[in-house]
């Protein structure tokens, strides 16, 4: 089968391409796994870490704005789509016309795209818990009150999606994200950054600053799961998915008091001391306005499973990401 | 001040335009009710009833999906807009690519016009109990699942509607409108209109079929409570809406039995064997997604009333339309 993946070399693009080239795990239009014949990596930019060495990877930079080059991208044989490549939440506040030119027309360009192929190809959306505004805990039928701008092109992305559906355009499927933690690399200035910066950094020898409160609860998951998460949903009957293509994924809930106990715990005092506690009312009150519970029972019914615990979640980030050695 | 209403020449526009030319009744930018001093009416064709004789007026004819058009219709001496213009629910379901260019991207056009007045207007945005899918009582924390395309654009416009007033850019509210009876004129294609024309037809001494059961319930409103409705969001402070825009308009919700009841009271025998029942599944099938009854708290916090009854709706619809007479 032949895929495309837009953001094909960002952080999770790129693992889901590493992915499906190891072995056939995605359902194709036969209805069984189907090993991947052709890859397109889509990005608006040059990778920074090369794309994968494979022959069946071809990787294309292009403006996803640009209906042409999309056009041009999904073509007669592709079968999936898996439709990452987004203007994150901080740069979709700053820059509120490209937030809506990438995150609303390319999303729709994506979709126009699929439907002229006239095959009815799975495209999987992007979502994100930026879609709710403000509640505590969140189930399949929290109302989506988005409260940034990301927020907002996210949820009308999910309406796309459904919509094309249900025309029989495309086979959507939208997976709506905790916030991704340990994600690998460089600090960001994403409003969550900090939940991945205050474990990343002190096992790589770091000192981080902590913005928020002990008892602040994050809802999270790994790289790893968000991957098998995506597989899942790309591979869900029909019929489970029904009408609202949204599934949204579950987290673990730990409070960041409980997540440095845990750095504490496998890295050792030296570790855990390079946290320091540095209070941002700002970063406090933006995490204060997401969702800390999350009781998705389509995803439960799909087989999809969250990290065990934060200890997991830190082991799988040392032996991934930093060949298995901590900086004591 | 000065107010624009796009699709000015409709069943509710027009009866805004004469509603608010009779007395000084929107809240302009000085906090109190002012005067309109000029009102444009905007519409794609040309009006079947002539405009309002009224030296304030101006009729204007173009295309709302274009972005130079709507630029030039809001200018910034705009107060108030009040959105109307749209390709109704079979419409925008039988041609897809029209719904989309006029219910997502005409709005988008208005709320970008209004953004460019760099003096922030409010913008009145016309939703519908479209937006849910299948839900048999709703209320304001109600999860939007549309199940058409218009309702997907109904929607979308609604989340576009949040952002552009968060961002500071109009000051946006939408009104969620139950199905209005009785619309007046001659029956048109939508699934609702049946709703309508078993009252309408048979006091003017036309027979007409219901296509549904007595036992189904509707949840309508009537057109001049639905243009006291438009006032009250346009009117409500600020601090009552709050960042959830929108609000939904409460109605009644009797049976489809107690509404031909109730024209059996009021026109006798004669009027009420006018209609003949003639099931038709397909019409059922669809009325039945349709919600029966709405808790509307922030309707209800804004003051905003539905009709105390059906035969309320009947009786102003025979003074308003039939000039009090009936075709006994």
């Amino acid at each position: 089968m032949k895929v495309v993946i837009t953001g094909g070399t960002g952080m999770l693009g790129r693992r889901l391409a590493l992915r499906i080239l190891a072995k056939p795990e995605l359902v194709g239009p036969g209805g069984a796994s189907e090993a991947v014949e052709k890859l397109v990596l889509f990005d608006a930019f040059e990778p920074v870490e090369p794309p994968p060495e494979d022959p069946r990877v071809e990787f294309v930079t292009g403006d996803i704005c640009d209906p042409a080059t999309v056009d041009a991208l999904i073509d007669c044989e592709t079968d999936s789509v898996f439709h990452f490549a987004a203007v994150v939440s901080g740069g979709a506040e700053a820059d509120f016309d490209l937030g809506f030119a990438v995150n609303l027309e390319g999303s729709r360009n994506v979709l126009e795209a699929s439907r002229r192929t006239a095959r009815c190809p799975k495209i999987v959306f992007t979502s994100s818990l930026a879609v709710y505004g403000g509640e505590r805990s969140i189930d399949d039928l929290t109302a989506l009150t988005p409260q940034t701008s990301y927020g907002a092109q996210k949820a009308i992305g999910e309406l796309l999606v459904n919509d094309y559906t249900r025309k029989g355009f495309v086979d959507g499927r939208t997976l709506r994200l905790p916030t991704i933690v340990v994600r690998p690399g460089k600090p960001n200035k994403a409003a969550s950054g900090f939940a991945s910066s205050i474990l990343r950094e002190p096992l790589q020898g770091e000192t981080v600053a902590n913005p928020v409160s002990p008892e602040t609860r994050m809802l999270i998951l790994s790289p790893k799961r968000a991957v098998q998460a995506f597989i899942d949903v790309h591979n869900a009957d029909d019929d489970v998915l029904g009408r609202n293509r949204a599934v949204m994924m579950n987290g673990i809930s730990p409070t960041i008091g409980e997540m440095l106990d845990a750095l504490r715990a496998i890295g050792g005092d030296a570790v855990a001391d390079r946290v320091r506690s540095e209070p941002d009312e700002l970063v406090q009150s933006i995490v204060d306005g997401w969702p800390w519970f999350a009781d998705g029972a389509r995803a439960r019914a799909l087989g999809m499973e969250p990290d065990a615990s934060v200890e997991e979640i830190i082991e799988t980030f040392i032996a991934e990401e930093l060949g298995g050695k901590i900086e004591g």
